[in-house]
């Protein structure tokens, strides 16, 4: 079978819109893709380091090398789960830092569960669909990399994207919040790379546009969750083709 | 098209296992069950009151008594959807208050936002494997009455079944939270009832049951949690088949 590599590194390469086995497999001219995975999954550092029990998920392009690299990583207190998804966990693993931003502007500005339940639903939908156009597989959305991911970003008062985003919503411009912080927020260079691949394959995503425009393009962040929250409401629209019975 | 019935209770009737539009059915002769319909959704009711940014779905057997509730309760920040998938939009608001006390009762033995979030991604795929037994649509689950209302029951701070699990995980009894709390936590009542449904359909309710176990059996919560998060794991196999690609 070879080396196995394996990926912690989260993100969307910003010039390229690679994702990281993607970057890997460029820059490791040695190492057949069908070798590179990656590990995802809802799992803040802090709580793993302190032994409670966490899921992930281990992603490669085969099931043997998924497997591999479950049993390599897998103890008593950190569950792993094999996927061959790759591209579906990675795009749910990046893309959720950028809902993480919304949940967090939509925090800033005074709002409170109700309309951040709203968000995180509609943001499950709009990765899913990139993903989907991605050839990403359904299921991985609605599992751990995916939805379980999502909320414990969008939820968590460890998240620091959802922190980012509060300052952010509280009327702070990105370059202040980000000379405060002592970490990076990386969804910030997400919603670029996001916004560019939906943008590559004709995939609507209402939510990272209004983060877009609140971070690059100097919207009111008040206004910009207010159109979110407001806009003419029917049937549930936004829910993918795929999920309709 | 008559007079409209609209429910906003929750919950199961224990005795019958019978969801709030069909006990109103049952109670009301002169009135057919085409003209009854249910509001649900995550809608903690403070936050609607202080007039922050709320979305539910109106559920009715048809579409145009579906749109006649969505019409009358909407408002510029109570935005209503219209669906006509009521079994599934009851099941879910129903099941997601005995998955917020097995959020809390995590919460409670110690566990962190990590094991939560798998919690809860486990918990949204039994939810909808017992709505789909019971003729509700996937896309419910997927929106506003199903993941949008589970997320914030289990992580709000407001909720009254997910603090009602937290002190049970703390290792204090039924009878010691119920006493002390001067609010009911339906979820306690619908566990039997979730858990009697499941039994009726055939369906595995794993944490449902552990919730059953601790709130009844006498089993101890740290226990039962641990075992949730431990078994074998290999592929995320509690995903439902209609979600496989």
């Amino acid at each position: 079978m070879g080396i196995t590599v394996v990926s912690l590194a989260k993100g969307i390469e910003n010039e390229t819109q690679q994702t990281m086995s993607q970057v890997l497999a460029d820059e490791l001219p040695d190492v057949s893709p069908q070798q590179i995975g990656v590990l995802y999954g809802p799992s803040h550092a802090e709580e793993v380091a302190q032994g409670r029990p966490t899921t992930v998920v281990a992603a490669a392009p085969t099931e043997p090398r998924a497997e591999w690299i479950q049993h390599a990583f897998m103890t008593e207190r950190l569950r792993v789960y094999a996927n061959t998804d790759v591209v579906g966990v990675e795009i749910g693993g990046s893309a959720k830092n950028v809902l993480a931003i919304a949940a967090g502007i939509s925090d800033g500005v005074g709002y409170g569960d109700n309309a951040k339940a709203a968000l995180v639903t509609r943001g499950l939908a709009e990765m899913r669909r990139l993903g989907l156009a991605m050839g990403a597989e359904v299921r991985t959305f609605a599992g751990l990399a995916g939805i379980g991911d999502l909320l414990v970003t969008c939820m968590s008062t460890h998240s620091r994207n959802r922190y980012f985003g509060e300052q952010v919503g509280q009327g702070r411009t990105l370059e202040e919040v980000e000379t405060e912080m002592d970490m990076v927020a990386e969804g910030v260079r997400t919603t670029r790379a996001i916004r560019a691949l939906a943008q590559r394959h004709g995939v609507e995503m209402p939510i990272t546009d209004a983060v877009h425009s609140v971070l690059f393009e100097g919207e009111r962040p008040d206004n910009v969750v207010d159109d979110l929250m407001t806009r003419s409401a029917k049937r549930e629209h936004w829910l993918p083709k795929s999920l309709k019975s």
